[in-house]
């Protein structure tokens, strides 16, 4: 299902028509917002092409579809367009019924809705840190800031008593969050989940899920890809 | 409907609970964050108390409720809390099936999210601009960027070909986007409207909406607690 094809940059031919019975993502394999919609995508089991992006260089039939130029976008068999991941996400569970990833109740929903809200607060501490650790800036500030934020996580799983953040199995507020756990290692932040021992324990279980199996990349892959990236020339075609 | 009752401050006793039959809001008189759910409940007719929050020296009940302790919040019978203003108007569309203002299809809904999030880039310069003014900043870089950001809009409007950004009536959209609309004149960027016809015309249809109208403050009014609110002692009570 899910395509190992070299990115297209400026110049490429433009992939085929989105057939009838399928959706095409187009991504970036190493984007953690594009792999929030690969893990929905693979969880729900909805047939899909994917075509990767070179960000660096876009081809102007992506610029087309979407002028904002980031992934992931969705593009339907009917020509419509979808973007913004936790947008396409929730296409996709509306669009695609099945295996039903949102509460069905609007408390439910919107309970996931202000879990993703906080969230969208924590993601940026995933670039700051290492950004600033690179360049040499003192990063402990950001690191307590970071570190408190966890806390608060696993309190959270603490008072829910449940396996995972929306009940005892994965829901959609799981896959939203993953992709930057899976990052922990990768920006050597995997020490700052020793005094979260719950927050912990709902890695663990998230890695035993079929579609973070499949959507997930080996640590040597990331940090080869990773390197590349913060030397300023990424090689999004790493490892293929 | 609406209660025109004064904000509560830190020591002011706690409204009883939520009757079975309605639901809370828990509003600031200006906040355009909070006129949007105030437009949702207006224009779906949803009954409901509100109870007024004096955001500078809040009450400890209502950070009980929301320690964001922002507005709109929500608060139901069964004493379920929902914040963030786009989260609060889903949900009451969700909750209270009569009178969508959503679209009922996955698609149109994605289309309306993808343009509410668009227009989250915009709103920050209806602070920006009268902020930098205020004191004495050159400020015409922001104005070209929001005349674009205006002209798109605009555009927007006529490559649709409808009365409203959701089609030929009012739906959730014209309402998310309202609120600093009707500050325009109060923020002196009337004249901004003058380059954007159809923009304009989208306006003047929105002052004829019957939830606007139940919304609304008088442009004195608001210059009045605008005053208040420069000034540093926001009078959340004017005009009572």
């Amino acid at each position: 299902n899910m395509s190992t094809e070299k990115c297209f940059a400026k110049g490429s031919p433009a992939p085929g028509p989105v057939p009838k019975d399928s959706i095409r993502l187009y991504s970036m394999r190493f984007c953690p917002f594009a792999q929030r919609a690969r893990l929905v995508l693979n969880a729900k089991g909805i047939k899909h092409d994917i075509v990767n992006i070179n960000l660096k260089d876009m081809p102007d039939w992506f610029l087309e579809r979407n002028p904002l130029g980031f992934v992931p976008t969705l593009e339907t068999s009917a020509g419509e367009v979808i973007y913004e991941s936790p947008i396409t996400c929730e296409y996709l569970d509306e669009a695609y019924p099945e295996n039903k990833l949102l509460p069905s109740s609007p408390f439910g929903k919107a309970q996931q809705k202000m879990m993703l809200e906080n969230f969208a607060k924590i993601t940026p501490y995933f670039y700051k840190i290492p950004m600033g650790r690179n360049k040499g800036e003192d990063v402990s500030g950001l690191e307590c800031e970071l570190k408190e934020k966890l806390a608060k996580l696993n309190e959270d799983l603490v008072n829910k008593k449940t396996k995972f953040f929306g009940g005892d199995s994965v829901t959609m507020i799981d896959y939203m969050m993953w992709p930057w756990f899976e990052r922990l290692e990768l920006f050597e932040l995997k020490h700052f989940l020793n005094g979260t021992p719950e927050l912990s324990k709902w890695t663990e279980r998230m890695l035993e899920d079929p579609a973070v199996k499949a959507t997930m990349h080996s640590v040597d892959t990331c940090k080869a890809f990773y390197k590349t990236y913060i030397e300023g020339k990424p090689n999004y075609d790493y490892g293929l």
